[in-house]
């Protein structure tokens, strides 16, 4: 745990905060949040499924937050019961561990270009460089030595975390956060063939890099600029670490792309689809809105909104299941199926194996 | 959009420009370059496949570059019929939207080590650090913050946009391009068990990280050096996003290394070889002069020139397809086979979907 | 090769630093390591397998070690024979490409926020930005434009090449090694959704990235700090280019993450597994003691200790190997099956091949 200048909170006022019900002692308190693994006397847990049922019988925390069903489990004795134990982590945590305050200004390090202006209160941290014609809206934070190029607009309210660049002509939303190492607006992958039959000639990218409202970027993701068009990240969508997302890409609103998900260029990826980590989308591609590709799958064509899909090339995720499990089968009884089928024709194929 | 200084263009000087043939209005006039489907009037945009037909139907581009079969397509009126209306964008974009002028210079925080020298012009941006011994080509553009060891030697007209690092040594050639955060140079995964079976030893790094001629390099991507061997990427080489090149690994000429492609330590890669997105290769694989390996794809052993391969491991691609096809129909026979075939040794084996 | 500053080394000498038998001339001598297919006169070269005795006959290098079982193969006239030779480089490469000498000191562009103390010696690079509390050990190394957030804490003997970040809170352990743009600490991917079904609301992270002793870990990875629990690295484990490790995350000692692992939250590695290139394990594993996952493999399920598995979803290797080969032999065979068994059922599902 960092170190913390939050308050105590006792069982009691996490009951009123979360507007759960109190089971125990309403005056024992907590100092700090920790897991029901590795929690301590004095801190708070919660239990969000079965599966950790074993360590909340064993856990040494004060408090936990419980699911209904899981009011009158064998734990301990102080708890909390709420619909949703991880949702009620949010109106507590602020209190047990606050977010350091920020400080305005703007470091004697930092460069500013010409033209350059924002709505203070801003902070721009040590070795910050930012270009020419920049705006920044009110309470923007950029974080030590953050580059941002000529011409781009960040909103209200964002903040960089360090060592971000934004190439020129990237347009940022209000509310956005930006970890470490994120680049927006880098040249997308484009070439022509050169006619002569020697090397790729290098399309200059024209289009922009826009990131709308309550987008968050994980750490060293990158996101290209358009080719022609614009590259746009949708409202409210959240981006893990070390994601990319192509030129001319397409993110709806509310979507969720995890880890190391790689977006081909112009693909179009609906409202509220879920890429879960590893994820590759082709080029040129249409994930329709609510639609949800497994970990490490790579869809081959479009897919329908609302659907499951998984694997290699990608299918309806209970298709892809029932052949791994054929296959699987398979492996058992395919000697037997050539000799039965055509004894003659196979044999000469050896076992790759 | 970014914002342009650009000039006009007329169809007919669209025409003249890129050698083809003008269908319509000679005299009207575009300011940019967007997609079918987004462009303004004022626009020019271009049809390269049939894909986008119901796109070109309704644009409202005042002038569309197409290729001959499409030139009497139903559409906008003024059209210019070329071979390649890609490729013929590369002569128009530089006249709508030229790349802003380049100021040559010394940035008063940049920091330069003894025995560094340079030809003039050169651009070194804000917070640079040159170490020492360094050499810089003319026209070397270095980006905010950017960090090359000592010895490092970059060619003419070579271009680091912000936060490249270049480890000790590393050689860059001309006309090269480094997008943000390029990490180049750095030590391989190489280790030696500890004969006393406890922990890995480090096996010291001295071979270099050469980038050849012509070559991008795509955001975040990092190249490792030699171990005994350099690590060498040839010439006309492109390289997306979030790339990684282990140990060792020589790369041929002109090759497409796509987003978050991985290559393993000592690989070597022909020349014109393409490796989609994600394709990972293990190492000391050799990749034949201009194959192909399809998205998220891993040959686990050689690859001849010319072929296309996919899969996990990967086959030839067409072999591949029709392997997952049989899978996927065989899942709705292999309950009847098993029965057919070896009714009670299969049975207990349960469905693990 | 980069420039060296180290001395000869003879035959005879090499036999002695090694514990080798010498066959051949001792009195010859090396200046530089090299490959055996690059190698020059002057040069030491080493077989570690017999897939290099071509290049082994061929070599120039002046002097080789070999493993016994080499020790009479055709090739050079002078070879040093050792069980080990990759393991034999350790005691040489120091002597014939000693690293440079790292000089001390606070760069006077380096900022120093306040409370932060180290022992000396220490060596800050240009930009470098300490925030307040920060503690440094002695001989620690922070490369150029590095951030290190309030209260990280860094071990003796650590060095940090350029553009490092470690976030607010972050430990990291002795002897470290973090190469450039590597990403300590940064929020883990966890939200909640909102109870009007609009949006993802952010759960604060409060728990700490630790990494512990004689971790390496390469460029551009990044290691998520823990939502509520720590996320742990251990000791003595390699992590290469491009990793992911989720919040939460607990990685055991001794572990080999190969370039663009990711892992999702909360799993729990044990120590000596290996996961080979681009492997994906999903949230909430567990990764039993020396398992091993092939490249490009994601398991879904826990891994037993000391098991291989491969495959996505991945299963025991033998099994997923005999699988993929039944795979493709079934592909020859499926449509005489698909007539043999259910000729009327599966015929108009079409070929998607």
């Amino acid at each position: 745990m960092s170190a913390d200048t939050g308050r105590l909170l006792s069982a009691g006022e996490i009951a009123a905060l979360t507007g759960g019900r109190l089971v125990g002692a309403a005056e024992v308190t907590v100092a700090r949040v920790h897991s029901l693994q590795h929690a301590q006397p004095g801190d708070l847990s919660f239990l969000a499924s079965a599966r950790y049922l074993p360590y909340f019988q064993q856990t040494r925390a004060t408090v936990v937050l419980v699911k209904p069903e899981f009011a009158a489990a064998p734990g301990p004795a102080t708890r909390v019961v709420v619909p949703n134990p991880q949702g009620a982590l949010l109106s507590l945590i602020p209190v047990l561990h606050p977010e350091p305050p920020w400080t305005p200004g703007i470091h004697p390090t930092a460069q500013v270009g010409t033209g350059t202006r924002w709505e203070d209160p801003v902070a721009l941290g040590a070795h910050v460089v930012l270009g020419c014609d920049v705006r920044l809206g009110r309470n923007v934070r950029i974080g030590a030595g953050s580059v941002i190029g000529d011409g781009v607009a960040i909103g209200d309210d964002t903040q960089l975390f360090p060592h971000v660049v934004c190439y020129a002509g990237t347009v940022v939303g209000r509310r956005v956060i930006l970890h470490a190492g994120v680049r927006l607006g880098s040249d997308g992958f484009g070439y022509v063939r050169d006619e002569r039959g020697e090397g790729h000639l290098k399309i200059p990218h024209v289009g922009r890099c826009i990131i709308e409202d309550d987008v968050e970027i994980g750490a060293n993701t990158t996101v290209d600029r358009g080719s022609v068009d614009d590259t746009v990240v949708g409202a409210g969508t959240k981006i893990d670490n070390l994601v990319q997302v192509g030129h001319n890409v397409r993110i709806g609103a509310r979507c969720l792309l995890m880890a190391q998900v790689g977006i081909g260029g112009s693909t179009v990826v609906g409202d509220d689809v879920i890429l879960a980590g590893q994820v590759g989308l082709i080029d040129h591609l249409v994930i329709g809105k609510g639609a949800r590709v497994a970990a490490k799958s790579g869809p081959y064509g479009d897919v329908e909104p609302g659907v499951v899909v998984s694997g290699i090339p990608a299918r309806a995720h209970r298709e892809t299941l029932r052949a791994q499990a054929a296959l699987y089968r398979l492996a058992k009884i395919v000697d037997q199926l050539e000799g039965l089928v055509t004894p003659s024709q196979t044999a000469s194929d050896g076992d790759e194996s």
